[in-house]
């Protein structure tokens, strides 16, 4: 960007929030009408009429664009991170621990992720479920590197789900008022059996 | 009944339709008053002005009536029964396809029994919820008698509630157009590990 900017010069922030905006304008636009995996950071810059860096630096990843571009919680990225920090013997209980911390202290209700009935904007209702597709059921695939990792990593979205419903849309005791340690006593086993199959009994 | 009839009399099955009619009404009465499990057939009968061995000649069960009562589909009680057929052992896989092959060939949305927004009759909605904890989940840590029954028995509802939202709201690939077969050989072992722990490595 320094190429583009003389420091100093009175023009300069304004200019760069106005690309930053442009940036997040074009964003909404393309993962809107290709999707989230079709869009490229530099298709974005490219339509944009700025430099691929200028994006990353305003930005992040491609993730965190994402994330400006349909209002999603600013937690969402580093919750995904830590995920996939650490082993993949005891993903299960970060995958729990992840879920359940995030949205005990979300004020978002989860149903609107949860139907297909989208109150608001189906539109990024689709994008976020892709974005939920590839950069945690995709990845999670990928990690296990197995002939049926598809279903596995299908079976931990089942958990995922219920384990959403049952604690915050029909508040099904005792799973309802239960502590995130105790979800994550009893369910990270769960969701460690989907992945990679029975524990030594 | 056949005290309070003479054969071939011409009021006999008018009566009959009348008593059955005011057996259902009170029965719903009762049921939305006191809830499922607080509600006994002797009390509705009493209500009803009719001996109880008219209610259990009409509707069979207290399932099979408070299902006439809140308009239930016929295949429910018999799809529990089958739950509770068997040994506790294979339990898992008798829950699954049950579950999936029930809703697979039912044409309602399970959506209303998901969400705490009843869409038509709230009470309604609540009711069935109590007759589901008392016919499965209570019945379900009756059955397995641990300390932590309950729990297990809840994390079974959770496997339910995600297959449910999965395969029928969300059409998650691959569960959506999995076979019966394939989720049973999938959540069959789930479904018992929640209730009986790690099967043997």
């Amino acid at each position: 960007m320094a190429e583009h900017d003389t420091p100093g010069r009175p023009g300069r922030w304004r200019s760069g929030a106005e690309s930053k905006q442009r940036i997040l304008d074009t964003a909404r636009e393309l993962f809107g009408e290709h999707g989230y995996g079709a869009t490229t950071v530099r298709a974005i810059a490219k339509a944009a009429g700025v430099d691929p860096a200028m994006v990353f630096y305003f930005f992040g990843t491609k993730q965190d664009l994402f994330g400006a571009a349909v209002d999603m919680s600013g937690a969402v990225p580093p919750a995904i991170a830590s995920i996939f920090t650490g082993g993949l013997d005891t993903i299960g209980e970060r995958i729990v621990r992840t879920l359940v911390e995030n949205l005990d202290k979300s004020g978002r209700t989860p149903l609107v992720m949860l139907t297909r009935s989208a109150p608001t904007d189906a539109r990024s209702e689709t994008l976020l479920r892709e974005f939920i597709d590839r950069e945690i059921t995709d990845r999670l695939a990928a990690l296990l590197g197995t002939p049926d990792a598809t279903v596995r990593a299908a079976m931990v979205n089942v958990q995922i789900l219920g384990l959403t419903v049952a604690r915050y849309i029909m508040r099904i005791e005792p799973i309802a008022s239960a502590s995130v340690d105790e979800l994550v006593e009893r369910f990270g086993p769960l969701v460690q059996y989907c992945l990679t199959g029975p524990p030594a009994a």
